[in-house]
């Protein structure tokens, strides 16, 4: 019976194409690859429900508050974007330079690459966390 | 000499990591998928420079105006998530089926199925174009 109800599970997660704000999936991080505070998380679907077929493995609007960050990660077999919607951070990428972000930045791990993010402002850092693999 | 030129523009695109809202590359289209009106869109980057090795092809924030619209098209062999960040929309899913959409909202075509969306708000719709593909 448990295989069954998996198996349910999976089509779902398959078909679904619409995923309303009010239906997101929280899932919040404490102290993330070292770094510090909470990641915030609301997904539409998550990496560790995707399908081996499926390209995009999750898609999530995340927000770190002022002075919290995400610390320095490899990404070891598929690709990150963080895509600013609003607020201030610093962006260091795989070569551990930093760069100022905004709102409207596009930024992206690819595989094999690692990156980090820090919320230098005094508003929330809103972005979303898109995760793909080939 | 024009070989090598093009040869330094695409191990740019492959390395770059960070994409500042200044510098996105602008890039509209009309009547998209026999749609209505302009598509305006600022991208990061393109599917057209994408790798073969890189899984997420294209991102973009799109905007479409009041009353315009992305018709109906089939994504082949790519899987193409739009994410709303401001205004209202109805989006249509595979089976046709009508979708009332808005801020926070998330929206995916996988591998093979179709899509389309319409700005039915007063407001510009203003969404995220993230193209994948395995």
């Amino acid at each position: 019976m448990l295989c069954v109800a998996v198996a349910i599970f999976a089509t779902n997660v398959a078909v679904a194409d619409v995923f309303q704000k009010g239906s997101l999936i929280e899932y919040n991080r404490q102290d993330v690859a070292g770094g510090k505070g909470t990641l915030y998380g609301q997904f539409a679907f998550k990496r560790d429900a995707a399908l081996k077929d499926q390209a995009i493995k999750e898609i999530g609007w995340m927000t770190l508050q002022p002075g919290d960050s995400i610390g320095m990660h490899k990404h070891e077999t598929n690709e990150d974007a963080y895509i600013i919607v609003s607020g201030e951070g610093t962006f260091k990428d795989n070569d551990g330079k930093e760069y100022a972000v905004k709102a409207g930045d596009v930024t992206i791990a690819r595989k094999g690459q690692s990156h980090a993010l820090t919320n230098t402002g005094k508003e929330p850092l809103v972005f979303l966390d898109v995760i793909a693999e080939q």
